[in-house]
């Protein structure tokens, strides 16, 4: 078993950088896209199939050697599981046909028992523990973030719906929050207790807000879930908070042991302000569209930049996206491990 | 002639706060949208009126007794003057058919004679000069946000093009991005020799950079820009570098005498970093949907955050949108005026 990637997630010494890369399970792999293309059904089926989920899980570990494998699925299944519609469209995202507005709707959200409403993602975990020789990574969104598809109906620009209830609506807004927290508190606890060996909380939309409104309408709501789980699990958790420079002085207090960055920050800048904190990034996903020669020079920056970490994990700022080469993500994986065992 | 802008954007003490809000002539004024109805043509036909264009431009400060005005204009009109085919399509936003590839693109491209090319942005200057009594602000896009649009044909969500270009092919995006740089420079002092008082840089998708990639392929051709301006006119200039607060070490040496701030940054903390500047902002476009007493506390907040800063105009962190409603920008309006005069 190698576990340099829950040591660095603790902080503990490494003989070299740990990576795995976010989305590293996707469209980019034709691997993935046969396995896609072989149900015949839709992204939610194959979210919803075992076996299919475990073997694209897998398939990043085999080919580029990572250091940890991530459950394949989506932020959104536990929100259809609350009782909503969940479609996805092609080229536009998901969808969420009939969007939160009022108390009704909030009132009529289920808190989801994971085992009975979402059984496949515990079975994906547990089909990957049988299989892994890395570290299995468990996930969800953060119910900010999660709360911006409810109330906007899918993927938005401006985020007006989600700030209008926020700031006209406070106590609706707090309510659906409250409940998005729960639901996701227990389903992040029976995915470890499945047999996940880390916890990624991803708050993908936090960067939209100011700080002042992170403060108030996101974060407590990801301390409640990691000060919950922390009651009942010991593995390590990351929360990413992305486009969340800014944001930093709070997400040091969510309570998680690492923090994921973005690619908009110096990694050396953000480790002068996360204290005791392990890090999680943060190469430019676009950088792997660069020239061999200057990719690794790069990444080499960025190991160098981030020497003085509490503990270190490469990683892209953001998803990989689905034109890159596959070549290039060996060449980053290969690369991250011999220049930083050197 | 109330300068109280012009004092601010030097740094000289005011006896209140100005105040403009960037897109302030637009679709959230029943006004505008009546102009707009009443010429029959598309949204690049208004650009082309300068009688509709000044009247539009008048609206917000007769309205709401902004401190000052902004031309109305498109920061892509030039670059139809490069030689570009430029559409709008409602909903989607401008298109370039014809994107920016390969050297022959670059070739291509003109040099615009801003006079013989675009008689019409000076020709409203004029008329919005002979009308005003507040100070006239003129306005560019940045070249790299400039260059997004061209490469990527439009809008784009990763940038994937434009990165690729700047990544694989750095003679090609230089080639382009300087002669969009020098177009630039002699539109803007095109403007300033017609008549605007102060100039606006927006560089929109600044934010979309790393930090080492925003000081290798952004910030030069802004300096470029400024430090011609510089040589020839007096006027103000004002650098929007939106999504920029990592990158204010780099910005604060562009050249501009006045840094815009987006609404991801506590506008305190910015100030600490941007030294003898004055700064512009940085109110989240969307807190104008607070009910009254929640906006002016927001407001009030901010006012007391820039306390330190060398110069202050108030103003959002990004364009208003279309949805706000007309009264929320009176009240905001009149409330900075009164708070900072107190």
């Amino acid at each position: 078993m190698n576990d340099t990637f829950l040591k660095a997630c603790r902080g503990e010494k490494t003989d070299y950088t740990p990576i795995w890369i976010m989305r590293q399970a996707g469209r980019y792999l034709p691997q993935y896209l046969k396995v896609r293309a072989r149900g015949k059904g839709t992204f939610l089926d194959l979210c919803k199939d075992p076996a299919r989920c475990a073997e694209v899980s897998l398939q990043p570990v085999d080919i580029f050697n990572m250091d940890a494998a991530i459950l394949f699925s989506d932020i959104l299944i536990p929100m259809e599981a609350m009782g909503l519609n969940l479609e996805f469209h092609e080229g536009r995202g998901p969808v969420f046909p009939d969007p939160i507005q009022n108390k009704k709707d909030v009132d009529a959200l289920i808190i989801p028992d994971p085992e009975a409403t979402m059984p496949f993602v515990l079975e994906t975990i547990k089909l990957l523990r049988a299989e892994l020789n890395v570290p299995l990574i468990g996930f969800s969104g953060a119910p900010f973030t999660l709360a911006t598809y409810l109330i906007e109906g899918g993927s938005s620009k401006v985020f007006l719906e989600t700030k209008k209830m926020m700031f006209q609506a406070p106590e609706l807004y707090h309510n659906l929050l409250e409940k998005i927290t729960k639901c996701t508190s227990l389903y992040l606890q029976a995915q470890a207790e499945a047999g996940a060996q880390a916890l990624q909380i991803f708050d993908s939309w936090a960067g939209i807000l100011a700080p002042c409104d992170y403060a108030r309408f996101a974060l407590p709501y990801v301390q409640s879930i990691i000060k919950d789980l922390q009651q009942k699990t010991s593995v390590p958790i990351i929360y990413f908070a992305n486009n969340g420079a800014t944001l930093i002085p709070h997400t040091v207090t969510s309570g998680a042991d690492v923090l994921g960055l973005d690619w908009r920050i110096n990694i050396k800048d953000a480790i002068a302000k996360v204290g005791e904190h392990a890090v999680q990034g943060n190469l430019d996903p676009l950088a792997l569209f660069l020239p061999e020669k200057d990719l690794k020079n790069r990444i080499k920056q960025l190991l160098d930049n981030a020497h003085g970490a509490k503990g270190h994990i490469f990683n892209l700022g953001h998803g990989i996206v689905p034109q890159t080469p596959p070549e290039q993500v060996r060449i980053t994986v290969d690369y991250v491990h011999e220049y930083s065992a050197g």
